[in-house]
């Protein structure tokens, strides 16, 4: 198994070359474009991994699976829906034209960046600190690791360079979507965007996931199965922005993608998988990082298609 | 199981009065708006159905299903989706906005109205009438009912009040998305959705899907394995228009709606599903329908996700 | 002033290079990209030319203010305006995305693609023959040249080379803004835009419009006061597609292009104005004629503003 | 002359019951929606009025035209023109959707609230208070009226509840558009649409544009006659936003409205126009001031085509 993940990496560093890293958040720009990581947490406890699977990424997008599951424990699953939609779009990440055009001016989904906004105006706290470090426990809590925590360079880079992310969320400030204050609102997603994490972290979350909410390691249940089961569902259908339909046929598992390089995927019943490779798309998903998870798809035909 | 299929019909049959039949072509508003059936095609041979599982009824965009396949078959995945896109949409199934707003001009997906006719106008014939004919053998075959047929009366009323389809079609014209005449690619489109089914015909489909490609009766194989695993998928992400992502999360079965009110399921590994009931939701798809197999997904666990 | 005109069409050859004649049409291509001519015919009766302002080029677009004067006079402009908008749009002359956005799914105004094809469905008549004579008729008389008619090649290539407005015309009849037959729609619409003028004829509409609706020749009145200020206000706002506001801000006269090089433009109690230069702008609007009118416009002082 | 004004006020009165005050900023809507005033100031120095022409009220989006003026003079009219557009749309004043969809994400003009503020953000200062002060000095020195000021009340109300604007400046931000600090030119925005101006005030200001740039009490030359003439063609063609069509047609004179309730126009040659009428049509202009300047200019022949 370890081979065939060194082969895997092997297989397809070219595909870095065609990719570019994020620099609109400029702290995001120094990664390595060439960097590879994958890990692989099985529900029977077995763990593989190979190449830079160590190495410390920010988590960006795909915190918003985190705080889609906080939000509908907080607040149950209708009012969360009704205040974001879970249809999938064709439309980027930080498209802004659903805000006016639909007739609810509702943001379509939780995966893109207006719905991952609202979702995380929904979490409870008296204060945008509790409402982060509840977001940071329960982040460390579904790792398993304790020592989870912001980068405070990428944190100040997101905050002075997110223009049209607060663009859409005062927005949606403006239509009612949002109620609390927009710059508290941003504050915690720019952190909870900048917690780093490691392909190992990713995949026992995303091993969780896949065993319909309770960790491996103690058998704890973090999340109601239903939820789990909503959050995998959204992450099939939206995860991968605008390129989600391409990755449900030809990779066939739910994942959430990050623009600093990282991919969480669930196997349902099976395994959670963690991938990284900075080098971007240009839909912002990890290049090679996709097509690790399509060649380890085929090999152990996990599509659950 | 006959009794739990009972139960639900029963238990469903309140959502009919929420919905409305089909009125913009003139012949689908004479169905019967309290109408509702449901058929299972279990892969290991088992049948069963309830309510008006043997009520004839047109197929209306589930035939998108079919052409798919064939499409996928006659030109290979490649050429098929570098015509018409793989990605759901928050339009509507007639929306023509994407047609002029997204670069490459595609349409989205293939269960779209736009994506539909450009699939069928891959599909291989050296007239429109061989062409339609090889779609309705390949219905008959994917069924193994040798006596589907089209119902003439809503042929000719699709053909004389489908303005919206030809500006469709027109407009892939016009960028290049279709090649053929576009008076001939409708026709064979108008016919395909006017072929008559029941919900065990739409059954047999979905087991045929469920089953990798295989039909259950004689264990012929009429798909390859990887054009039913697409198919099942691009159903999961775009196969109820614009309320996929509603009906992934709350029954996340592959399926494909018809506005004569059928919807086809596939459950892979298991079965295939048929229901009926022409009382059709905002959106396009049967009401009552989406509400069974709901019930039905819960009681059975039939979730992929 | 000969001289005047002799000198503007030497200092704006150059611009002829910039452009590209329209070739979405196969016979338009055929023009000759660096023909330039101008006339000027004034209310007081004097008459100034220069360059190819004999040539014959089909009249294209510049029908659409032909025929919303036939449209307003059969109907009234109640009824014009509440099937056809009177708004400028920063969309393309060929735009069909408001069609499906707009509240009503009026077209936006007489100017672009769809509102002309509505504004000609119009016009009242027995057929469409007797539709297209009506507009025959009503463009000789405007420009006192019995001579007029259609270039069959223009024509033919029109007709089978439009599917654009083929698209157009089936939204509208799908969503009831036109109401007759489609095909007859067009085939007239393709009929007015094949009609040859030279920059003489069109300077003629011009002056007509510019002495409020009697032609300067013998007095005659054509149109109602009313109907010319009505025509004058569109073509300021909208005739020139989205460059409408370039060219109110830089020239400042009523004036309607067409992709077959001319431009018609009135100057209120003045003069009209007919040039014509093959070479069309990325809007689709002659190049050197805009030069050419901005060049006039201020040696001259006719801006209206 | 002040019979015809009268006569007009007592006409359209009635249409006060059709129209709404401004309510999303709070402090407009405590104004009085039976309000109505008018004011001409005619070139040869002659002034008429008549209703409540000496009522205050905020000058709101009327401020754009003043701030157009500064922003060419201190820049030129290339450097504006290429950072914001001169083309109308049919979109709503506040629409932010062709920031995202049109290529080169200008705001698409400097009369709608996306171009109007990154107007503001080209006018010259070292600080945001000087800014302001050279428009409000401005303002007073276009009117003759040194007591002009803002309505503090006004200015707290927009900059509290100006979450669209504020998401529309974030976005030009974003963009590159805005080069400013955002918050910055937010504020001098909201204190330019608070100051505060009465029917004369308005009229004053058409007529300095009717005047080709020269105060018509003492001569002076306060604007180029190209500036005046440009900011009339931007009023005819976009001043009365997603109504500037029908304006023309219907009115025919260059016009900016404000949600307060005034309508600033400007006669080429012959007059300034100031009307009052705080209750509002739906697309944000004031209906009773529209119906006034139609029977204005419908009596004395007024419009420019």
């Amino acid at each position: 198994m370890n081979k065939l993940l060194d082969g895997i990496i092997e297989n397809n560093r070219i595909w870095t070359k065609q990719g570019k890293v994020a620099t609109y958040i400029p702290e995001l720009s120094k990664a390595d474009p060439q960097a590879m990581g994958i890990y692989i947490s099985a529900l029977n406890g077995e763990e593989h991994f190979a190449g830079d699977y160590s190495t410390k990424f920010t988590i960006q997008s795909m915190s918003k699976v985190l705080t889609l599951m906080l939000a509908i424990m907080d607040n149950g699953k209708e009012k969360v829906f009704s205040t974001i939609g879970m249809e999938p779009t064709a439309d980027a990440f930080n498209s802004i034209i659903n805000l006016e055009t639909k007739n609810k001016q509702r943001p379509l989904n939780p995966m893109i960046n207006s719905g991952a906004i609202a979702t995380t105006s929904l979490i409870k706290g008296n204060s945008s600190e509790e409402v982060f470090n509840r977001i940071l426990e329960f982040t460390r809590k579904a790792t398993g690791n304790p020592d989870i925590n912001i980068n405070e360079a990428v944190y100040e880079s997101e905050k002075h360079t997110a223009d049209r992310n607060r663009a859409l969320a005062y927005f949606m400030k403006g239509t009612g979507v949002i109620e609390n204050d927009v710059e508290n609102v941003l504050d915690v997603y720019f952190k909870q965007c900048s917690m780093e994490v490691t392909c190992k972290d990713i995949a026992r979350i995303g091993a969780m996931l896949a065993n319909d909410g309770v960790v491996c390691w103690n058998q704890e249940r973090i999340i109601p199965r239903e939820v789990a089961r909503i959050v995998k569902t959204i992450m099939t259908t939206c995860g991968m922005y605008d390129a989600s339909g391409h990755f449900a046929v030809h990779i066939g598992i739910p994942a959430k993608s990050g623009v600093g390089g990282g991919i969480l995927a669930a196997v349902p019943k099976r395994a959670g998988i963690g991938v990284f490779g900075p080098a971007l798309d240009e839909k912002g998903n990890s290049i090679a990082g996709i097509k690790m998870l399509e060649e380890l798809s085929n090999e152990l035909d996990l599509s659950i298609f």
